[in-house]
């Protein structure tokens, strides 16, 4: 049980009500004790924040950024990651003085400095990833729940004001998700390694196996390739966005081949066991971390 | 609906009673018309045995390759791929003359030329993979339904007796497989792409991801790593029976991921998005093929 949690928050403006837009506006508006007076949502399509509206994800739509966080508490930035810095810019000059901004976004060192370089942004905004999604998108697949238990790093930085901070921590909390907190740089880094790369890997994947291929494929390709279904445009943003950090987990990722092909060409028993037993235990501690979540066990080792 | 399969085998005698073994064994032995009147489990082990017996996998058990299969009218090799072909060749020496010999290996060019080699195993021997499996292994997972609607390729060659073929075809049918025939060698390049490769990707990214990493890591890492959880011995031994097939599958694999790497290097944002389709066109046909199994569907997209 636990104390509830009785956070509440006045207005919440979602600038692009999608799978993460639509989620928030869910967990803020689900429940008797609702966690927003009023939720916004800011979009460019009229259709599709009145699908968000009848999906009770939120409570009024705006196609006009201005007067959509004009009334703002907290403004959450849901764009696709090359558009959160210049929405973040924009909203931050049209709402109130004591406004928190946030975003969504995958990456956060090209948001975060960007939206620094301006001078009341800054002073309001603090990064944010919710890491937690679908490989589908669209708010039809918003969840309440998208972001229970689940990790999100906030990225501050020195110049972020320490009550923004703590707006930002009562805010994330409150639709269900974990603290992590880390610099942007930090974020992209690990965020490249353990989400961005095994995008790329899944397509590369899913890539060769075409034709009469297909059928022979089963569990270890199901899985190891289902993000591959994810948005192209999305995920090229994240990559464009993140692209140092990528490419070095990448070279990293490359080495790894590297040795298990050595190991391979050699015949070599023993160095192929170890680089084997190497990700499988790291694999038994994420299981472990993440025992109460149910964990796809299908067929596969075919 | 349809017609009943009313296929009924005499003595089935199955070598290595894990999980796949158990599984050919429950399905044999399922039901109110068992279609097999005596299921034989034949092991080095005599507690798992006894375990296999007692989960209702088999009826008997035996620790002597010979004396398990006198009396089979098929014999089904389930051991590790770097052991299938010597107990196939024992299995034929001591089967009744009649008897058909398959297997359940993942890989089957190294197998079928070993059991080719040995006139007396090459009369009665069909080389087979049913492609279903899980990342845990042991008959405490066997499952009756391990097969239905699963494929399973057959990969006889000019050696095989005609017989043979037919029986084989309808053993593999009454466990619940989809046949598809194939010679070995198209078998191992095709298998190398579709599974054994996912596997090395699975095991190299999971490897990639520990200590402060890992609560970072959510539903893209879990999917593409999950296989990561297989045994080392296992798939050491099928990288190896596979060596050639799995470094020319790697080679295209590096091949796919330089192209990544080149179009990200340039920020070719058309390049990247095209790189990107060719997966995701990839993995819809397969979900069109797979549409009646369920196909996870949690978080990711992070």
């Amino acid at each position: 049980m636990g104390t509830a949690s009785l956070e509440r928050f006045g207005t919440v403006a979602i600038v692009g009500v999608g799978l993460i837009g639509g989620s928030i506006g869910k967990a803020l508006r689900a429940g008797v004790h609702k966690k927003a007076d009023h939720v916004i949502g800011i979009g460019r399509d009229q259709g599709r924040l009145a699908e968000a509206e009848q999906v009770g994800a939120i409570d009024q739509g705006f196609t006009d950024i201005a007067a959509g966080v004009a009334q703002a508490d907290v403004v959450v930035i849901c764009t696709p990651v090359d558009r959160v810095a210049m929405d973040a810019i924009e909203a931050a000059q049209h709402a109130p003085g004591h406004a928190l901004i946030t975003d969504a976004g995958s990456t956060k060192q090209a948001i975060v400095s960007a939206v620094e370089a301006d001078p009341i942004a800054r002073t309001k905004f603090v990064g944010a990833h919710p890491i937690a999604g679908s490989e589908r998108s669209g708010v039809a697949f918003a969840r309440e729940d998208l972001f229970r238990g689940r990790v999100c790093v906030l990225t501050a930085t020195e110049h972020t004001p320490v009550s923004q901070i703590e707006t930002a921590r009562r805010f994330w909390k409150t639709v269900g998700a974990r603290l992590v907190e880390l610099d942007p740089t930090s974020h992209d880094s690990h965020l490249a390694r353990t989400s961005h790369l095994p995008h790329v890997l899944a397509a590369a994947q899913a890539a060769m196996v075409g034709g009469e291929l297909v059928p022979l494929a089963a569990g270890a390709y199901r899985d190891v390739t289902r993000v591959a279904g994810a948005d192209a445009s999305l995920w090229t943003a994240i990559f464009l966005e993140n692209r140092r950090a990528v490419l070095q987990a990448l070279d990293d990722y490359n080495e790894r081949l590297e040795e298990f092909r050595a190991a391979l060409q050699a015949s070599d028993v023993r160095a192929l066991t170890s680089w084997w037993n190497a990700g499988q235990s790291n694999r038994r501690v994420f299981d472990a971390q993440n025992s109460g979540e149910s964990i796809a066990t299908e067929s596969s080792g075919e």
